[in-house]
């Protein structure tokens, strides 16, 4: 857990795995442009530790980056005492959110076979989900990559859960252009709603290609370097028909903003990748996105189970496939703090 | 002045003329949006009310949807006693001003010749300004448009002051490609900053090729119908260097940031068109704009003369040619309530 602590007492928090927000780039990237500075200038803040980046040789990363700033934002609807979507100025109260498989396993009930998908999809309809998302087989499950596989998963899915839910599909990320073309054209009888990341996106103008030769829309891209500027390349590219951003690669709330105004300024939705608080938050607030990620999900997994450092999931879903607005202040994670402190190393 | 106020007393207010707040625009467009609105609910109330634009055959104004976006942020800061850089997260405190000097006229003594523009940027780089943009000539003018005339006017004043201040011309706006591309030429000789608004904004195509033809900065779009959206063909287009919004014609704080984040994910600044306190707050708050306009400004007029409905001027210059920012709540205008209650009409 970072923790952001202001003169006057307020606190903010982002939690992020101990590799990235370790202690040498804490004090060497984030505590530098921290300390003596006016927590509510997030901007000079963040165009200050972004610009270090390139000379931290991969150290100070994007989920780096993205950790400090949803910490400023959070403490800065705590300070407020106000919910960080209403800070930014909210769109809605609550979202639709798309279940969003885990990646296919070999596990005996799990996600073996496309029937497992659809087995699973099924009960996610029970439960309440209107949209689906498919993660399908990936190396080094046996026989994967296969998009024939792929296929059979979504059609099975489909079969499962009728033509009213809507589903995508974010499978293998290294298909080559042929691939990805028998894919999407299926996807498109199918009846999906989009079809995600399915080549290296290195490879701009292979999406550009695929995007041009599919009427099912093309998402993307979520994994590729360059935060905003990437996604501006993109867009004049016409590499894909809905932008993606998140708070794992966007470098923080800020930039998510940004990319979600690049869309809007060029008539595109912006799907927000990821689930968590500070997603959700902007799902709240950016008006040109549709879903909220709630996931990753797995038969054998509880994801209504807060983790221990948590008193309850920040993503509560109702039996209509909403997700609500938080009304605590700031990002609205219910912090386990006893926890966090009887389980605190030096 | 429009005024919000929420249920719990806090209020907001926007001053615009009262031809674009008028009652009529008021009680059919604005009021059924914000009444029973939470006011934190900015985006939503601000997609809802852009919306009944098109219907509204001109009469629902870019203007009016500013004056109430405008008063929603003010609401918002003084809620919260936070100044609106620090709510939307503060990039810097103080930024240089342009002396915006008015358009020429006949009148002695004022900006009758290119002589009286170079006394008049004389007089204010002594008054600490650092950079000035010139308006030349317009009809009905005697003699004017005339380029020649306009060159001149930027000769006597980058020799009136020196090397080392910065110059910007924003002249007659509907000169042809070949009488533009003569005065970016000349403005190249005279190491101007940038070219502003030579042509008629509708045709985006002669900026596409006056900015390739130069290499003098060409900024805008400033006027042109359609917000962000324009911009971002502007972007696309490759029609300016440096895009350009403001709370004139953009429709508000949100619309203004979305510019400047989709002019930053595109590697270019967006400069802030015009004065005043929203204008200033965003110049405080956007990384990749560089000046504020302070003006307009003539020989015969006391820029730093409160209007009777303020105790104060928003933009009061240091002596080295920075205006800070506000620290007051909301959008940091010092209201002079009793004058505009005294004052009121039915």
């Amino acid at each position: 857990m970072l923790t952001v602590v202001a003169e006057d007492g307020h606190e903010g928090y982002a939690f992020q795995s101990p590799d990235v927000i370790r202690p040498s780039v804490v004090d060497k990237y984030l505590r530098p442009a921290l300390v003596g500075e006016d927590a509510f200038y997030r901007e000079r803040i963040w165009q200050n530790v972004e610009q270090r980046q390139r000379g931290s040789s991969g150290q100070l990363a994007d989920k780096a980056l993205s950790a400090m700033d949803q910490a400023l934002w959070d403490l800065a609807g705590r300070a407020l005492n106000l919910p960080v979507h209403r800070l930014i100025g909210g769109f809605r109260d609550k979202i639709a959110a798309y279940g969003s498989i885990m990646c296919g396993d070999d596990i005996p009930g799990g996600l073996a076979t496309p029937d497992d998908y659809g087995n699973f999809a099924q009960e996610l309809v029970s439960r309440g989900y209107t949209a689906i998302k498919l993660h399908t087989w990936m190396p080094p499950m046996p026989g994967a990559p296969d998009p024939r596989n792929d296929v059979r998963a979504c059609a099975a899915v489909r079969k499962a859960v009728g033509p009213d839910i809507a589903l995508m599909l974010d499978g293998y990320h290294w298909y080559n252009r042929s691939d990805a073309l028998y894919i999407g054209k299926a996807l498109e009888e199918l009846d999906f709603l989009w079809f995600e990341e399915p080549m290296d996106e290195a490879s701009m103008s292979s999406y550009a290609w695929l995007s041009a030769n599919l009427s099912i829309p093309v998402i993307g891209p979520e994994s590729m370097q360059g935060k905003y500027r990437t996604r501006a390349e993109w867009v004049r590219g016409n590499a894909s028909d809905i932008l993606r951003t998140g708070m794992l690669s966007a470098g923080g709330l800020g930039p998510v903003l940004k990319t979600a105004h690049l869309a809007e300024a060029n008539g595109m939705n912006c799907e927000i990748h990821g689930n968590g608080a500070a997603n959700l938050a902007l799902c709240m607030a950016v008006a040109n996105c549709v879903y909220y990620e709630r996931g990753l999900l797995h038969p054998h997994l509880d994801y209504d189970q807060p983790p221990l450092y948590l008193n309850a999931i920040p993503d509560p879903m109702d039996g209509e496939g909403f997700v609500h607005a938080s009304q605590l202040p700031g990002l609205g994670e219910d912090i386990n703090f006893d926890y966090i402190r009887s389980h605190a190393i030096d």
